[in-house]
């Protein structure tokens, strides 16, 4: 059995590593603070013996020993990484569970056949550098290494600039080690499981996403002078368009499209200057791709409206995609087993974020364990799953690995 | 008659002052541009023999003696301030103007009646420190010194440290000198007269305008697990008000409703976050008092329709009133005479924009000259007039002035 009281603690060790105000965590990827909690698990891995390696976008890995160690491994991992207002679970959960199998099995002597490795994937949440999952999409070969190093956060910094400073690039190989198979623990992040009672989501696939820049350009006009109908507003355009996305949405019975727009900006806002410009991000996603290429078109002929309507120029640049996933049926068992074995509450389900899991599903097999989390909150400061939670999901997580470990 | 030609290059060597690379100029109020551009026109006057004297919130008067020189000056001015993307005419050319007429005068050796007064208020715009016209107002003992001092701008500078930073702080008592008229020419910044074909507009008043900060509180959730109907989206509410209230602005079938967002901010953004915090600023104006009450209510209604809709908490603070103003009836008529003796085409008008003539109107007999701009663009670093039609405006505030000096 897993020590859920030592996980606690390392939780909210990590969780004290660019803390927030209002108990959550900013540990935006490859800052100083991402860099400290990555070595705070360095030191708690070398404390049993396990040391890392990385690759060129700085993914780290760590390998425990098995018994036929020309085998590949069985797999853990997620991401250390948070969003600006981050909570202390999305991500740290699932490889600080890892650190704690490894300690369990550390304490136990127990060697497994195949070797285990600890993987923490780097800028998973994308919001410094988007897209989301960058580097495991990396490491599986979907984004170049260049094209990854080369991506730019707000402030035009690189990737491959960032990572530089944090002395965290690697020698291994993009794509190694390959992996047996590969799991990953989260907290759900929805509220599925905590409204129907229920321990565990055994996740079986993970929805579509699709990420859009825009950009509105109107013209700048005075307040007071300019009639309504002269106008060409470029946030009033925008107003309009994330009205009619969220009224489309709505009429999605089945509660599957999904739309948000998370930053807005004016190009140089003045009380009384009608803006001029806006910039903004478009998030689109559908647990079917041709319902989310539906949605989409319905996205694009919104925008002709616009540009109709308000005599504005749009420019939307579609900048990432990612299609539904279905995880592999043997990794998705051997959850399904370890959570029966323990007579644990569980169901299937899909996942409305993306993971790691997502991009490392193509290269090995890959099924992720999923917690409750309180009122189905993430990226809030006030995120929050109990002990017994993240106790539980880690057991499932251990007993899981080593039937992967040991088949 | 004023030299147009003169006229013309003072308003391009102020307009270098600060220029923007479109054609504009940003000179934000108290900051080391505006400042610039203040020393330009000191150095200007005292080559005419006008020397400056500045009161507690930096407005500066120069006078140009009179044979009567213990009657009231006879005044005209604006601002030189502008909005960060500003254009060269919207301020500047009142207070040009007025040098321009200066300086003729010193030419031409005219020694008026009474005094003449050339002044030029501090933070007309109301970019940097709101409200607008907040010197002015200062100066007729609408706001005390304290309370223009203690505003403060976005990065939570405030005006008095900012004056102090200038140097242009003065000792002239607050509210002196006092004016036997005032004048202020300036552009349109609307559509009318150029539609019309007109020279001249003979304000006679200006609408009236309330400005509002706004704290919309939602919040922060995940964009791919949160469901449509669990949302507390601070960003989709603000877009709902903007399209309400653009909405109910054009219903408003005399097209005196106006409304505007100039500013709009999210607190953390992050591609993938539901925004939890947007703070954003509202203008509204209307040319009859009871219909911007009317259009207030409005306003207020539809905040109480975001809070049910989108379970959001709503802050809003009416930063600023400015009533409807009607300005001194012979002011207007020697503006309207001096038209008229030079056959120039004019019409009477209200003023959609804020000027200091609105405050300095409680204190003195006060009107203002507007002259056509093009496409009736301002607040745009492309708002131009042509030198004819800055010289024709020139011209008719110098024989109005010359009126008031002498009556
Ligand atoms: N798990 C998680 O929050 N990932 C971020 C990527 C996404 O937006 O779904
Ligand atoms: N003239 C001018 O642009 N004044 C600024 C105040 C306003 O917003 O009307």
């Amino acid at each position: 059995s897993i020590d859920g009281q030592r996980l606690w603690s390392s939780l909210m060790a990590m969780a004290e590593i660019g803390a927030t105000p209002n108990g959550g965590s900013n540990r935006l990827a490859l800052t100083p603070e991402d860099t400290a909690g990555r070595q705070q698990l360095i030191e708690w891995c070398a404390n049993i013996g396990c040391h890392v390696r990385s690759d060129a976008v700085g993914n780290l890995f760590f390998r425990r020993p098995g018994a036929r160690d020309n085998l590949e491994p069985a797999a853990v991992g997620s991401h250390l990484d948070t969003q600006p207002k981050g909570g202390r679970f999305d991500g740290v959960l699932g490889v600080l569970a890892g650190l704690e199998v490894f300690r369990t099995l550390h304490d136990q002597q127990i060697v497994t056949e195949r070797p285990l490795e600890l993987i923490v994937w780097t800028n998973e949440e994308g919001s410094r550098f988007a897209p989301a999952m960058v580097a495991s999409g990396t490491y599986a070969g979907v984004f170049t290494v260049d094209e990854t190093l080369a991506r730019q956060d707000e402030q035009g910094i690189s990737f491959g600039q960032a990572l530089d400073e944090t002395g965290m690039k690697g020698s291994l190989p993009i794509g190694e080690p390959r992996l047996a198979s590969f799991l990953e623990l989260h907290i759900e992040q929805g509220p599925v499981l905590e409204e129907e009672g229920l321990d565990i989501g055994v996740v079986t696939g993970v929805q579509g996403m699709r990420w859009f820049d825009l950009t509105i350009e109107g013209s700048a006009a005075h307040a007071g002078t300019t009639p309504m109908a002269y106008r060409h507003d470029a946030l009033a355009a925008a107003a309009r368009l994330i009205d009619r996305l969220y009224a489309i949405a709505a009429t999605d019975t089945s509660g599957d499209s999904k739309v948000t727009f998370g930053c807005l900006e004016i190009d140089t806002p003045s009380r009384n200057v009608i803006p001029a410009q806006v910039t903004m991000t478009v998030d689109l996603r559908h647990v079917h791709d041709d319902q989310l290429d539906a949605l989409e078109a319905r996205f694009y002929s919104e925008l002709d409206a616009l540009v109709e309507t308000f005599g504005v120029v749009i420019t939307p640049q579609r900048l990432w995609s990612s299609p539904v996933v279905a995880f592999n049926d043997q990794c998705i068992a051997s959850i399904e087993q370890a959570t029966r074995a323990r007579s644990i509450t569980y169901r299937r389900m899909l996942s409305g974020a993306g993971h790691d899991a997502v991009y490392v599903s193509r290269v090995a097999p890959t099924a992720m364990i999923f917690i409750p989390c309180r009122d189905g909150i993430s990226h809030n400061e006030a995120e929050y799953s109990t002990p017994e939670q993240c106790a539980l999901g880690t057991q499932v997580l251990c007993d899981a690995l080593l039937h992967n470990a040991n088949d």
